[in-house]
């Protein structure tokens, strides 16, 4: 049976991933009395009086919402909120498993940019943070700036910055395999949606200042049409030679590609005319945008995908449950960029000098450390 | 330590009375590849075709949502949605505890009639039933109306229905031991909100033909001003002879009185100006309308409050968990009047006829049976 074929089988066996449980039972009537009425009066008329209260009597400080409205799942693209509840209900599992938190799927029935920021703002008093996820590009910029600036808990969209936080964490030790600078680097960043942009904004946040966005249509710069008002946004801030072209033509001289993209897209001659030792994350699933064995055989040096079956997996699992722990543990109120910097430099710490090698870049997702180290990385970033 | 204290102190402990769970280990690449991707997409594809298989494989078969705006909680009144969450956490609680089913507190910040109904339907597509909860009168007529319209699954306000069920099962009990018949009752319902509307619905809906409501201004009639929409509409169906006055003027030659209303405002002389062998519910909490040794020194026969430290406790647990595990495990579309009045006449049912006496009319709260024979019932009615 194909991993496809027993996936199926056991979604229809678990019939959901997830569930709800008591953390206390209730076998009496003083059980009773005391996890509901009358007892519980106690707990609401503390929190009507402060607020804050609700982190120590709820569930509130250790409780993500997983909100999608099922317009960008996975590589299904808009299949609705009924058919993205499984890759919510996964995420939820993940949190629970990997970061000890809990997290609730909310697969919403709109995708209008304004109804969905009004229904997280309604639902937020429950949660502790808000994990938004697989909402397509460009309403998620503004669906997530928009509830970062009114709500009082993080809001946090994976697709974005978890993805931004493991490429940079594994580029950091791809750099180290090559012995090459940030500064001195060529960057190509193919696809323009949620993913491109956030990944675009943290490299050059690190550091980064020649960073090249590509689409469909090749080389985005000033002069691009159809831009959307994020793209455009980006294009003040990478390209500097203002560079026109095909993808191929971005490729030329590059360090580094990091592709969101589609498969195939990538062919040997495009990572022969890269810089020497080039760096290719090629990380549109499943199939990616060029295989391992076809970039290495071209000349790459360092090769990673999304995929676990091949070396170098950069996979957002390694930094999601830590971020809303440490987040949650430390009571921070955002996902502020010196917490996703520290987040990314901690995971590629993890992998020691001595073990660093061209196949391997990226900490493992079940070594028990990563999610601690990154937790530690941003709360030691809250102000 | 009071119950109080002690409720207060253990949920400091428990930081939270719910958790979420994964069904299913992640323990190593396989098991992330068949709970998360690229496994998951398969059955995200499969729902995509056929929205119903949502109910095969997400946790949708058997989850629902516990929603309150937090406008009517306890008797603590309008406390809003932070303050609410202890008690829709302990209500999530009880669903799993007694009924097995799943339940998520969704606790909204906003009071808005129309912005709750959206909220609501926004967030459906992940839950197969939707428990309102402590939704202040008359918005909440409003809301579950609306909400039993539009959406494809069960909409079930327990304040109003799972009250007036368990009301009902133990007057049908009560009717027992002092051997009378419901269309020769005269029941005076107190507490014209959410619970006084919907009992007094279902107690007319099971036979019987002579109910007043009355509320802090005494006898509800056509005359009554202030009156909202609903207390209205039901003018149409209750005080059959028009009666005015007092809820002292009311209660003379009442064979039945139930109390959703505030504490000590029904006096010995009120109870003596019964019928012979008055039922009384007092259910104000925590302190009840008369205290029943009160009620019992002044001529009742059989009285029942909302508190576990007396007899004949009227308590809506044994109502909800039942009743949403049977709509869910049959796949209900609504909660209607007949699986209501089938769950009230399963409920009384459960207490056997020799044990049945004026201070044993309701089945106890943890006898397990009693959810078993509340689902079967409801599964019984579906259309």
């Amino acid at each position: 049976m194909s991993i496809n074929e027993k996936a199926l089988k056991l979604h229809e066996t678990w019939n959901g991933k997830l569930e709800t449980t008591s953390k206390t039972p209730v076998k009496s009537r003083e059980d009773l009395s005391l996890a509901y009425t009358p007892g519980v009066a106690e707990p609401c008329k503390v929190i009507a009086e402060n607020k804050d209260a609700a982190y120590t009597y709820t569930w509130k400080a250790n409780t993500v919402a997983v909100v999608s409205d099922g317009s960008a799942v996975l590589g299904l693209g808009n299949i609705g909120p009924h058919a993205a509840m499984p890759v919510m209900e996964g995420k939820a599992v993940l949190f629970k498993e990997f970061g000890g938190v809990n997290a609730v799927p909310i697969c919403l029935d709109t995708q209008d940019t304004e109804e969905i920021i009004k229904a997280v703002t309604y639902l937020a008093p429950g949660f502790g943070g808000i994990n938004l996820e697989d909402i397509s590009a460009p309403r998620c910029f503004e669906i997530e700036r928009r509830l970062k600036e009114t709500l009082d808990i993080p809001v946090f969209h994976d697709d974005q910055h978890g993805t931004a936080i493991v490429v940079l964490a594994g580029i950091i030790n791809a750099l180290k395999v090559v012995n090459k600078e940030a500064e001195n680097c060529k960057v190509v960043v193919n696809g323009a949606g949620s993913a491109g942009v956030a990944i675009t904004r943290l490299l050059l946040t690190y550091g980064f200042t020649n960073v090249i966005m590509c689409d469909k249509s090749g080389i985005l710069s000033k002069t691009s049409e159809g831009l959307n008002w994020m793209q455009k946004e980006m294009m003040d801030v990478t390209n500097p030679a203002q560079e026109n072209g095909t993808l191929a033509d971005a490729m030329k001289d590059a360090d580094i590609f990091v592709g969101v993209s589609a498969p195939n897209i990538v062919t040997p001659d495009m990572v022969k005319a890269m810089h020497k030792d080039a760096v290719l994350f090629a990380m549109a699933n499943p199939v990616p945008e060029i295989m391992p064995d076809i970039a290495k055989a071209a000349g790459a040096k360092v090769v990673g995908t999304g995929r676990s079956d091949f070396p170098n997996q950069i996979n957002n699992v390694v930094a999601f449950p830590g971020i809303f722990k440490g987040a949650l543990e430390g009571r921070a109120r955002q996902i502020t960029e010196e917490m996703k910097l520290a987040a990314a430099k901690a995971i590629s710490s993890l992998v020691p000098d001595d073990k660093l090698a061209e196949d391997f870049i990226m900490p493992e997702a079940f070594d028990p450390t990563v999610v601690e180290a990154v937790a530690q990385a941003v709360k030691d970033h809250i102000r």
